[in-house]
């Protein structure tokens, strides 16, 4: 890799002269600058940004940690949020946690001695602690973390409420609730809440079953379908907590010999294109993904620069109905 | 954030052996290390993985260069590429080129000034001239590429004819072939040319359509699908190239009233998670995403230590059946 000196010596100018062409500091002639920027493209100069960043200490880099990558809602995520950093002149270092409380933590370390801006850090079951304190802003999304400089969430409680109201509407006297991995507490609770409320006031009988760590791991629900539609068989409506789910759930209804929306109707979560791609395709409540992505990029960056960010972002969620119901 | 100089400060030791400890260079007793291992944790010190990647003229870490990130073939392989790299110590710089030719040599120029290892680029449609002697391993993937270091690519060849093939024994005599974009030359223009022949060889007859480039950035293949069955309403088989184009097939089939597999078998390309999630699942053609990810991720590693890397490495493919055959 050429370097300054090399283009220095190339074109017959100082380094101090180059270094300025390069910096656009202080006077320089149209001369200088065309022999210094024939010598860079000659010697396929680039300049190099892990100097600047040690110098100007920051580098212009957010770690984002997700716990799945091929996850759709993930996918989406991580594809909203390199958008809207780059459109900041920000990178993203990708770090994939697989949920593992061992791999956050070697990641944020990674992340803070590779000098990130921030790390925004998603659901995911794992204590922080040992990052408070460590100066880098942590923006988390759809995690409760006490100690984080800020959160950003969908409206999960009116999500749920918006999936009870329409399977009501549509005719629903008994319905499951599948909800996501229960074993620590996340914002993503609040729907199963407000979706019992709704039940409730409007008399119609629900139940709850909550899917395991594994399952969610391995992005395979249909042993767990078959055995929660043989516990639970004369149930008319499904709220899902993902698409994923919801998708999975068609498959095993089909081959139950139950037909989707006329025996059964569903509800997913997320919004995410799988949503789109089934069939039949699925009624879902719409996650403001690029809403989120972008609110959370926006918070970080403020917080790098030491500017005062909200601590808590709630973006609203709506229903989009599709054949499902 | 504590730099080595407060931690030497805070153990009442000097910088160089504060370095020492932190390094693993030299004698040390284990007093002064576990002094300066205290310090380190009370002040919360990370080693600064800028000023040592200056240094070590090396970064550990890998530009991914790819036109969708959403795309559940690309999330897939980003999720490989990162367990990949992750395995040997390396960590990933994800960009999201969007297909775009300007946004692709801003992204290697930003990959070449933060001295990444090498990039990892994707099946695409930019020349990449103005990169051959960069001095950066440059990896492709499904993609040809003149004066790339070294291509990774399936056997696309073998792909379209065990599709063929399969379609052929489960007694289709009228086949289409919907293929992907055609802009560029790409290897994945071999899974038509070896279905054409095999389809020649068993007297069956066959057409194909190709998609364009707007709906492939879309991903949404609905009207496209509606206008290519309209024109071949007489096809008993399909064999798409990618899975996400075989699902909204299912879609678009069911909605015109034709059954799948009983009217129209169809086979897909890739086996992302969508063709075992889709009703019916998908019958398709079996991308090594991982092994080929994990090729990608080892030959660049080797070229950035200027070991002698193959030009070319094809990996098997193999057919996964499922329901809509």
């Amino acid at each position: 890799m050429a370097t300054l000196k090399d283009v220095a010596a190339e074109c017959g100018l100082t380094v101090t002269t180059v270094s300025r062409v390069l910096n656009n500091r202080g006077y320089i002639s149209k001369n200088t600058r065309e022999k210094v920027e024939a010598a860079m493209k000659k010697l396929n100069y680039r300049p190099n940004e892990v100097a600047r960043s040690l110098s100007k200490k920051s580098t212009k880099t957010i770690g984002v940690i997700v716990p799945h990558i091929r996850h759709p809602y993930f996918a989406e995520m991580i594809s909203n949020l390199e958008n809207a950093a780059s459109k900041q002149g920000y990178k993203i270092i990708l770090c994939n946690s697989r949920g593992k409380s061992e791999m956050e933590k070697k990641y944020l370390e990674m992340c803070s001695s590779n000098r990130v801006a921030g790390v925004i850090i998603f659901s995911g079951g794992v204590a922080l602690e040992d990052f408070i304190g460590s100066n880098i802003p942590i923006v988390t999304v759809e995690r409760f973390i006490e100690s984080g400089t800020a959160g950003v969430e969908c409206d999960n409680s009116e999500g749920g409420c918006l999936a009870a109201k329409h399977l009501i509407e549509k005719g629903c006297k008994n319905i499951l609730h599948i909800s996501g991995v229960n074993e620590n507490a996340m914002p993503a609770d609040e729907r199963a809440s407000s979706f019992m409320q709704v039940c409730d006031e409007a008399g119609v009988v629900h139940r709850e079953v909550a899917t395991d760590i594994q399952v969610y791991e391995n992005q395979d629900y249909t042993d767990f379908l078959y055995e929660t539609l043989k516990k639970n068989s004369d149930i008319d409506g499904v709220f899902a907590s993902s698409d994923l789910i919801a998708a999975q759930l068609i498959q095993v209804l089909t081959k139950l010999g139950r037909r989707v929306p006329e025996d059964v109707k569903i509800v997913g979560f997320d919004d995410v294109f799988i949503a789109s791609i089934t069939t039949p395709s699925i009624t879902t409540i719409h996650q403001p993904i690029k809403e989120m992505a972008e609110t959370a990029v926006r918070i970080l960056i403020d917080a790098s620069e030491g500017k005062t960010v909200a601590k808590k972002t709630v973006l609203p969620v709506k229903i989009v109905e599709r054949e499902t119901t």
